[in-house]
Order: C-alpha cells, then structure tokens, then sequence
C-alpha cells in the first residue's frame, strides 16, 4: 500500500528513477471533467529538471501519456493511466554507488528493507518519482476547480538557508510565485537566494529552506475528526515527498510562544458568514476546515547529493570515500514547490469527494 | 474511515466525552500476547484526568475494561474490544455552548460539516477520545517489547510557552521523565514550567509547548517508499492528536539552516553494523529507518479553552460573548506526553507487521 | 482487518460468544439519522436465539445498547458503537470441545491460524459475532429508507434439504415471510420444512438450505466496475456468513444451461425509463444496477453441531469420539434470513454512499 | 478502489478495451523474485484471443512489458508496472453500440453510472481488462511457488450448457486440461463441448457454462473470521471477473440436500498432520484454510454478445433494433479458466503475506 495514496481519489505511482518510465494510475476520478494531456504537462514543466540555471541541467522532457480514462476528451470515471518515459538515464554515472551508500540517501535503507536496490539514479526514492504525483494532481485541481470555483492554492519559497522571504500568504499571487526562477515572491529575497545557491553549485555544496503552501476558496466542512483529520493527512503529505524534515500549520511551531488568550481566533460574522477575526488555526479547527485560508510550511534538508569527496562504508561493510558526479540540484526548492502544490491538492480533493458521501444535504 | 487508524495492526476508536464511555477496538494484534487490563491502565492512569495539582481537576478514573479478544489472559489474534465509561460528566457545565462557538475549538467546524454536534464537553473532539488510542497502544508495546527486546519509547516536555528544557535525547530515560508533574526531565525548567502553568491558571489563561519523542531500539527496513513513509505517518499520527500544530523530525526545520555538508549524515561501522555519526536524519532515510534512534517534535498549542470572557457568535450568527466555566487542563502538555508516546507506538507495531508481511527471509 | 466491512459506511464487529459480550463499531453513517435502541432491537429480535421451537433455546435475550454516535435521538457522523452482553454463557457445555475438534467445524483452522482459541462456544466463528452485523445494518437500513423511499429487501428460506417452497421474488413481501417460524412465504413448503426440522432435532441431527434475498428500489448506477463490482460485494458478503456454501445471482447456476438468445434481457421503455423485459440478470450489469430488482440466492450446509458421537483427533493429534451436548440450532436457516438481509443492506449503503462521492451531478 | 484488489499484494488495473492500452501496477509483492516478461506471457498467451477455432479471432499478440519494479531480473519490492498496447481496435465495429444498449452488456448501466462511456468496444467493462488481473497474478503465483513448493491451482471446464464432464478435483492435472482447446480435462465431453460451441458460433448463439478450480498445497491458516473469510475473498474475486453469476465451495449448492450426519468431515491423523476423511468443506472451515485441497465452481453465463438482431433503446430512450457485428467469443469458458486461476492465486497470495504479519512464530 506503500505507493497509493487517497481513500477516494486514490493515486498510485509506479516508477524508478532509471527503469522505463515513470507513471500513476489515478482511480475515483468523476467522470465528464475534460482533460487534456496540456492540462498535466504545464505543471510537470514546473517540476522537470533542467527549466533553469539553479536547477540539475539533466535534460528530461517529461512528455506526459495519458493511456486509459479520457474519452473524447472527458474523463470517464474509470482509472486514468498517466506516463512519462525515462528519457536521459545514465546509469554509469551512478556505478560508485552500486557498492558505496551515499550519506543521508535511502541506498542503505533500501538495502537494509529490500536486501536489493536499483543502485542507478536513487530508484524509487528519487524526486522523479514525483511526477506521477505532480500529473495526478493536476487532474484533482481540475476536479475542485469544477466544483469549487473559488478553489486555489499557491505556494512558494519561504526561506532558502538563512535568507526570508517577508510574503502576506493572504494575498501572494500564483503569478508573483511564478516570476522568479527561484519561485520566491518576494524580489529582494529571491535574488539574494538565487546568489547563494549559485554559490553553492560552485563550492559542490547545497541548501535546504521552507516552503509555504496557501489553500484559498475551501469550504467549512472538509477533513475528517480523530485519525484523518485535515491537518494530518496534509501532514502526512508534504512528510511524503523527498527530503522533508517538518511540516507545521497556522501559528505553527511560533503558536507555541503565545498564550491562549493571545491565540485564540475570535468568531464573528463576516461577509454574511461565520469568520475568524485572526487565523492562527491555519484554517482547520478539529481537523476540519472552518472557511478560512489554510496555510502550512514544510521544511526541506539541504540536498543529500553534494560534490564533495565524503566518508561512508561500502555494501560489504568497508570504510571508503565516495565522490559523487552527476547533475544535481544545488536546492531542491524552487522544483518542490509544485510537489507540495500537488500533494495538497489531492488531499484536498480526496476530502472533498469524502465529505460529498456522507453529507446527505 | 475517519476513527480507524492503521493497514495491519488497526486501531477504530468510539466515543464522546459526555456519551456512554469511549473506547477501542484493536483487530489485527498477533495472538498469544501476554496481557491484563493493567497492563492498560498504566498508560491510561498518565493519561487521565486529576492526576496532579497542574492539570484539570475533573474525577474521572477511567478503569479501562477488556470486553473481547483474550482468553486465559493471552490474546486471541481477534478484535480486542476496549472501554472506558464516563463517569464525571456534567453537561450543564457546557450549556453556554449550546448555542455558541468557543474560539479555536471545533465547535463550529463540527456544526458546518454535520449540521449537528454533540456540545456536551467538545463530543469527539475532547481529548477524552485519546483514551482508546492510549489503551491501544499499551497492546502495540507489548507486541513490539516481545519482538524487538530494545525497543523503547520515551517522549517528554521539551519546551512550555518560552522555557526550553536540555535535554539529551539519545540518554533520557523514562523515569526520569515521570519524576516530574509535568513531564520534563530536566528538574530546573521543569520547576519553571510548573510555575508558569500555575500562574496561567490563575490568571484564567493558558500555555502551549513542544514535546519530543525518541524511539530506540528500531531495526533498519521499518516504513515504506513513497507514501507511506516512516515519518510521513509519523507526522500524521502526532497530528491526528487533538490541539497539535507542527511536527518535525531530526534536524528538522533547524536543518534547513544548514548546508549539505554540514547536515550529511556519514556512514560507518560500528558495533558490528552499519551506523550514521551524527543523526540529523533522525533514524529515517527515505522513509525507512536506518537503526538509529529515531526523534521528533510535535507542537502544542495553548489550550483553547480560557476562564475569561471571549467574544464570538452564536449558532444563529448574532455576536456574543463567552464565558466557558469549568475544569480544564491550563497546559496540555503533561498529559499529552503518553498520547505522543502512544501514537509513535501505533505507527511502529502496524509498520513492524507490515515489514514481516512483506519480507520473505 | 479480518473484522471491518465496507469503504465508506463501515462497520468493524468484535466480541466472542463466551466473553464479555458482542458489539460493533459503525463508521461514517451520516449525521441526523434518526437512531433508537428499538430501531436495532427489532432486528436482534428476528435474529435472537429461543425465538421459536425450531431454533436453539438458550435464552440470550440480546438487548442492544448505544454506547456513542447519538445525540437527543440522532446521529452524529461519528462512530456509533453498539454492544450486547452474552448472558447465558455455559462454558462448561463446551468443556469437550477444550481438548478435542469438533467436525466442520473452526475449532482445527483456528487452533491451527493462531495457535491459541476460546474453545468456550466456538469463540469469534460463533454466529452470535452476526450480532454485530445484524446491529450495524439496521442502521445501514434506516440510511437507505430515508434516501431511497422504495427500497426493501426481503430475504426468505426457498428451500430445506430437498424441501423448495415456490416463491415470486418480484412479489413476496415481508409479512408474508415473518409469518412462519421458518420465514418462508410459501405455506405448505413451511410447514413441511418445519416438520422435517423438528425430525432432525429429535434425531440429534440437522440440515442446510438455501435463502433467496431480493431487494427492491436501487436506483441504477450503484456498484462498480473490476473489482468492486455490486454483486461481487454481495458475494463476499453472503460468503462471509456462517456456514455459507454458496452464493448465485439473477439467472445464477441455472442459468448456464440457456443459450445467449434466451438469456439476453431485452431493453424496452416502461414507466418512463429504460427497464429490461426478462431478468435474468437479477438487477446487476457489469457490477452496476440497472434499476431492476435485484435477486440472489445463498447455500447453507447442515449445522455442523450434531447431538451423535462423533469421530475426531484431539489436539494432540489422538483419535476419540466426541459427543457434544447444548443447545443448537437443527437448522440455521430461519435465523440466518436476517442475517443475509443485514450484510445486503451494508453492501448497498456503502455503494450508495461510494456513489454520491464520485458522481458530481 | 474499484480498481485495486488485495490488502497486501495489491493490483490495481487499467485500461479500456480500445484505448491506448490495458494494464496493472503491482504493489507490495516482496523483493528478490526473479520474473520476467515470459513468466508472465505464459498465461497472458493462455488468456489472449485467436489462441484456438472457438474463441474470438481478434488478432491480439498481447505482448507484455514490464515497465518497473525489476533490476537484473528480480523484483525490488517496489511497484512492478505492467502493460500491453492495445493493437487490433477496431473502433467502427462498435459504431452501433455508440446509440444503443446491447442486451445483457453493461452500456446501459455505465451510461447511469457515469453519464458517458466509451462505446467503442465496450470499455472497461470488456474481458480485456483481465489482462492486467493475469499478468498480475503470473507475479503471485511465482511468490507461492517460492514459499509455498507444493502449491497448485488447476481450473478447467466443469460444464457447457448441459455437457457436464466428469473430472476428480483430487486428482487432474494442469496438463490434461491444455490438452483440449476447450480446456476441459474429460476428453469425451470435451469434444462434445467443442461441438457444441462450433454450431452455437454457426447460428450466431452463445453459451455459458461451469469452471472448476482446484487449489492444492496450502497450509493451513490461511483466511481471517469473519469478513474477509478466505472463502469469501474467493467469491468476491470470483464475481468480480465478467459474466459470472454464481460461485460455490467444497459441496455447494448440492451440499445443502444433505444431513449434518452425512456432511460433517471428520477428522483423522493421516500423513502425520490432522486431515479430514471427507472434504464437503472444500478445504476451508471457518473462513480459514485446514490444510485439503481448495475446490470450487463458477457460473458464467452464455456469452451477452450475439450474432443475431435483437430489442433494445437508444441512448435516448427509442426503441430499436440492434445487429451487433465483430468477432467474439461464442463461449467464453476456454478462455475463463487462466482468469480464475489467476483470480484464485492474488486471493492467496495476499492471505498468505497477511498470514506471515500477523503470525509471530
């Protein structure tokens, strides 16, 4: 059950880094939402490699298929089969690692779990393995655009190191996320974090930062009391992707420095609804959306490839000193922005198809 | 599917805090396990109620009672059906609730999602539902004790409001932890945390704080790729649990502040193994543990629940202010540590079964 | 998760025959269904042993509570545990059973499985674990009726050994069925089958049949293609039951001795919407409805408890002779018409709620 | 989830008949088993159209690849992707069906269910869809041929129409079934079947028929009380294949014309282990497997496509009349005897990984 994720809009990636291909097969879809191979490939063009300077220049194009669910170009409520080729593979780069465990890499974790491990290109646990999950959620953003038209969600580069971003996540446009190559709205930031990653390709070593995710447009009602509560389920999400070390929500970690009487977000009518006067819950209340924006961060380690001669033991169990080559990202932020976009989208859109089930209104 | 947490070593709980009781159903523990009802009510007697002078005075003894699932004092393999009754209820000290929505409880989000709500004590989102995963996971402790002879779990207090505890994760131990009412094993910030909490009772106001975990005694191999990674259900496991705003493992978001090659974690032999020298990682890699320690922090917000008036509206959507009487907790904090401990306990039995079903040596 | 049923509405069932007691957890029932005790008891009642003189005559009087999910005559959304406690337990009458297996029965399979079983009363293969089932569906049942007005399912014995009753299952109605001690519509088969079961209970020994179910007013579009298909639930449904031996559908068995010219159900137009002249289908294409009833047939073997000595091995492998006393069924048939009704209607409510989640219109 | 089957090795399939593809993705098969795309092509070849004078003469090679999840010719333990372009489309053949419903086919119910279809040969719904279900399952059975060196499973030809043939479940090989193209190990009634079919073919008719399987070197232990009964899992995976109608086990329906006295298998010690001298159980008792052969029917009724014109409507509710053309299967039994078998292997190997988790010893 490891690689399916959702309870109704239920995704199941397949893929390693340097085998075939890459996919996902996505089950629970409505039926009649058009769907165009377009529609998936604008987001994976966000997470390929390569879209710019600061990013590993290994040269896939990520072509999108979809091979079964479309009809006429709308979906037909049965599975939608999504895949992209392996492309610019090249597994003799990664020949020292068939017998050396990179540092802080699943090689030995892989190893100790599977007592095998496709050794080429980090397997299954390489960012590629992201791309099903990036086209899968195109297709749930096209669901809850359908159903919600207010329905949005951006997120964007925090920090980078020790350089913040000052951003109101109330209201940063997709579009100021999208102008900079670093996907950092604040201009002055985003130069001064672009610098120190260039910096960093250069001494063949790497960052790590936060991003913050905004969801606007969702209703009061989505999520689920005790186990599969809004907030942990987006958790679970973002904890999922690679190299995430933390994941916090509204007031976050910082909420824990105030008191309850500072904290506390004070209901009144707003707009002819019920509002909160200030939103340290993050938008979810009890595991439950309550109308206002949700907005959470999650921390990312700096990069596990380095370029940088560094100690480990081989597979035997032999002290030695591995040297990695190959095409790296300096920071994986700038391409984790759209995973974390794609990982909130579909739960959101599974919590949505589930509060369509069991409220009889 | 909300209240069933879990793929083989599943845990459904039920129950309201001011219904008939609340309890668990554990389906899928392995039989012949040795197993008494004190060996749950040890777990549940650091859970409840009245404990010590800094938590809510309510008298609730919560005996926990087996209904199903052992015989001759040894599990049977089937449901083991779990409950405690309620016994110091007292709705109308919830009346003004009837008809308002306390700030930053699920008071409203319940109501917008099912047009009902139970508002006698909070219904399913009082803490009070945390008793059948506390009972619960005594049961998933033994199971791991019996199979993983190191295994170990032992969380505590790491800050309240801006007292921050030092604390060595790799050496606490569990009765040192217990040595203190509020569950930090550091005896001077511990004495300080006290007295804060005191204070805020007075004043009618409340605290928040951090608790960290160490699990040792994992065998590498335990999570799995993708979605169902080790910390990914950790994260969601610590924030199913009520009034938590963030988790983060090893370095965590302190990490991203570091460069690769300060934060790579360098294999080499020791003890015969395969071991990291630092641990930034914090015994998961890929998803997977790596057999060391694994650590982590989940944050706590203030209480929602403050003896002062409040503004906010009512059911119908007229502005009101409240007054919530009653015995509540100023901190969650001390109790919550054996609720961190019992979600890490559920998370690391059901993938423990999980790595036996899936590993063939 | 050997004891939960169903995706949406979900049912998890505990409890053994000798223990505390029996019960059930039901997750994901929508909120503000009216729920009393009596709504469930109705259906315990029909289940109940020493009902009539043709079943067993323990005395469980089988007395429903609702431990949570309720609120002033309401459901909640969350979970609604039900529970009943074993009252005329004899572990002494089983006191043969400790050491010996009795014929087709589970004694072998579970002492085999997990080295370990309540040899008092057959344990969780008991059918007083239906309980539960019986419990969880009557709600299921009050779901469907406020959603669906005409739906009804109508379960019946059709045959006793080699005794078959003629019965029209687009006509049969549920007064006509509780009529008989036996639930068969049919009178001069019923009091045949009454006759013959009274023979075999002064005989010590017993007999099988089959019950036919058939449910009326599902609206087409429930089930689902592959594997979740609406009569493949059923199946595994109606196999899960005690002392199942098979289930048919629409034409079932019969029917693979016509040709496909026979067999085919002609679509036409009646009342204004697309229905099929013939039905030999029993109301499931491709695993979806078609509006039309839906009709299937389940096998019961003889109850394995006979009052004869028996050969069999003990459990340290030697032969002996068991001759088991108490109070058993002759033949499990009229108890088991609810059965089958209350696992159909937790099939259909869980399609029902699977498909108002992915059907946007 | 309508289209993934199994708790712990997992297929999800995909795919329309006249799309771009068929295929499955597997998930938690365990790491080490050496496959290859010919383990697979062996039953793929067994499934595929135009293999004998009596199945459909679609020109489908049906050629498998394996897209991930292997590395140097064993599996990883991660998603094995598997798939087969679709060739031999021929979309104009279905042009009728694109504004009626064929009788007994499942147009009308997705057009309910959905709102659209894909009309061009019958989409999901098609036997084409069992490609991914035999190619996942060639996997399973190389896992149970692993661990389990005298596991088994035989089906063949029971019954067409009213030529039953007479076969011992205990004692027929895999051999004498491929035999005869109609996979029928009774040579005499095999040639009658053959017979028949040609002459049902000639005058544009169908028929249906029984397959019997047979499971042989299971231990005991597998299967779970209460739901998911190994029996039961049989029957759902057994319904869930296209055209079936009926499942039986050990003595069926037949089993319920007798007594208790006569049906009850007793146990003897034979071989050293506890056996039963009868089977009337079919190898399971109490949902759980006793160590004998597993034996059971299937009913598939007469073939829904037929040559000749017959009654339907229009998509818009007009009566017509419907003259289906294209090359189908007069008898889709030969052809059904590799899908049960596989549907029979994913049923037990997913029990016997659930086994292995939750067994200590």
């Amino acid at each position: 059950m490891s690689s399916s994720f959702g309870a109704l809009f239920r995704v199941t990636t397949w893929g390693e880094s340097h085998g075939g291909g890459v996919g996902a097969v996505v089950d629970g879809c409505p039926a009649r939402i058009p769907l165009t191979a377009e529609d998936i490939q604008v987001d994976l063009d966000r997470r390929r490699p390569g879209q710019s300077e600061i990013v590993t220049q290994r040269a896939e194009e990520d072509k999108c298929q979809i091979l079964s669910g479309i009809f006429e170009g709308l979906t037909l409520g049965t599975p939608i089969s999504l895949m992209v080729w392996n492309k610019d593979a090249r597994p003799e780069a990664y020949r020292e690692v068939e017998t050396a465990f990179r540092p802080s890499h699943a090689d030995y974790t892989y190893q100790a779990k599977y007592g095998i491990r496709n050794w080429q290109g980090g397997g299954r646990s390489s960012a590629r393995e992201t791309i099903g999950r990036v086209a899968a959620a195109a297709i749930a953003k096209k669901v809850l655009r359908k159903c919600l038209p207010e329905f949005e969600i951006v997120a964007y580069v925090k920090s980078v190191h020790r350089i913040e971003a000052s951003v109101d996540p109330s209201e940063v446009k997709f579009t100021a996320v999208e102008e900079s190559i670093i996907r950092c709205p604040d201009p002055d930031a985003a130069a001064r974090m672009i610098d120190l990653i260039k910096t960093m390709r250069k001494e063949g070593n790497s960052v790590g930062g936060v991003i913050e995710c905004v969801v606007r447009g969702v209703p009061p009602g989505l999520g689920e009391p005790v186990f599969d509560k809004l907030d942990a389920d987006l958790a679970k999400a973002m904890l999922s992707l690679p190299a995430t070390k933390g994941f916090d929500i509204g007031s976050g970690f910082a909420g824990t420095q105030l008191t309850g009487a500072e904290h506390n977000d004070v209901f009144e009518m707003r707009d002819g609804r019920v509002r909160t006067r200030t939103n340290f819950s993050g938008g979810i209340q009890g595991g439950i959306s309550n109308g206002e924006n949700i907005f959470f961060r999650v921390a990312f380690k700096p990069t596990a490839t380095i370029l940088r001669p560094q100690e480990t033991v081989t597979t035997s169990g032999e002290p030695t000193e591995l040297a990695v080559r190959g095409r790296h990202d300096p920071c994986v932020l700038p391409r984790a922005v759209p995973m974390v976009e794609a990982m909130a989208a579909l739960v959101l859109c599974d919590h949505f198809l589930r509060q369509r089930a069991q409220s009889l209104t």
